[in-house]
């Protein structure tokens, strides 16, 4: 009990930014080992506590307007090492451990397409 | 030139989703070497556009409401080393070598604030 009231003080810096059920930021998520980015993903408030509470990522879709548990349907689960905020306290990193593939491709990472930018 | 036509069509599947100058993805620095995530930005189609073309990492300013070349006051630049994008080619991930501090506060990442998640 005492652990999930400290949990709900630690992201409280956060959820000053999702007042509203409709607010949302951005959430990074970060392979904890490998330290590859896999994907970026929208939280609302709901879908931040849960993420604290069950440490399974879990984020809010946008196009189906739900609450979506990462894995759900996949299998391919993100459980939370660490959960990181910004100095603005509006973006989460949330180094995981990622069961399967990230992407919905099938590929590890969502940003598998790549630029040469010289310089 | 050819290569500036090479490189607008290199960007183009992203363009496709800021057609607005209002419209706005989110860009998620992370330094090139160790991998650490930096920050998170935001872009419309010029801060892009101005990011392949000068290589310098180039966002909008969703509260000064201007194009904000990183670095251009700080001299805390970013040089793009590769421009990722995702699945839906509405996230960009930049690779990039941080000169100096990546945040305001002088921290080299804005993400320096930690929760434990305990699973």
């Amino acid at each position: 009990m005492s652990a999930n009231v400290d949990l709900e003080t630690a992201i409280a810096p956060i959820l000053e930014n999702l007042k509203e059920s409709s607010d949302l930021i951005p959430a990074i998520a970060q392979d904890f080992a490998s330290k590859e980015v896999l994907m970026l993903a929208w939280m609302n408030r709901d879908a931040l506590k849960l993420t604290a509470k069950t440490g399974n990522a879990t984020y809010w879709s946008r196009s189906r307007k739900e609450i979506w548990v990462k894995g759900s349907t996949s299998g391919h689960y993100q459980k939370i090492k660490e959960l990181k905020y910004d100095c603005d306290s509006d973006a989460v990193l949330l180094l995981v451990e990622q069961l399967g593939a990230a992407c919905h491709t099938g590929e590890y990472t969502c940003f598998h397409n790549s630029i040469e930018i010289g310089n």
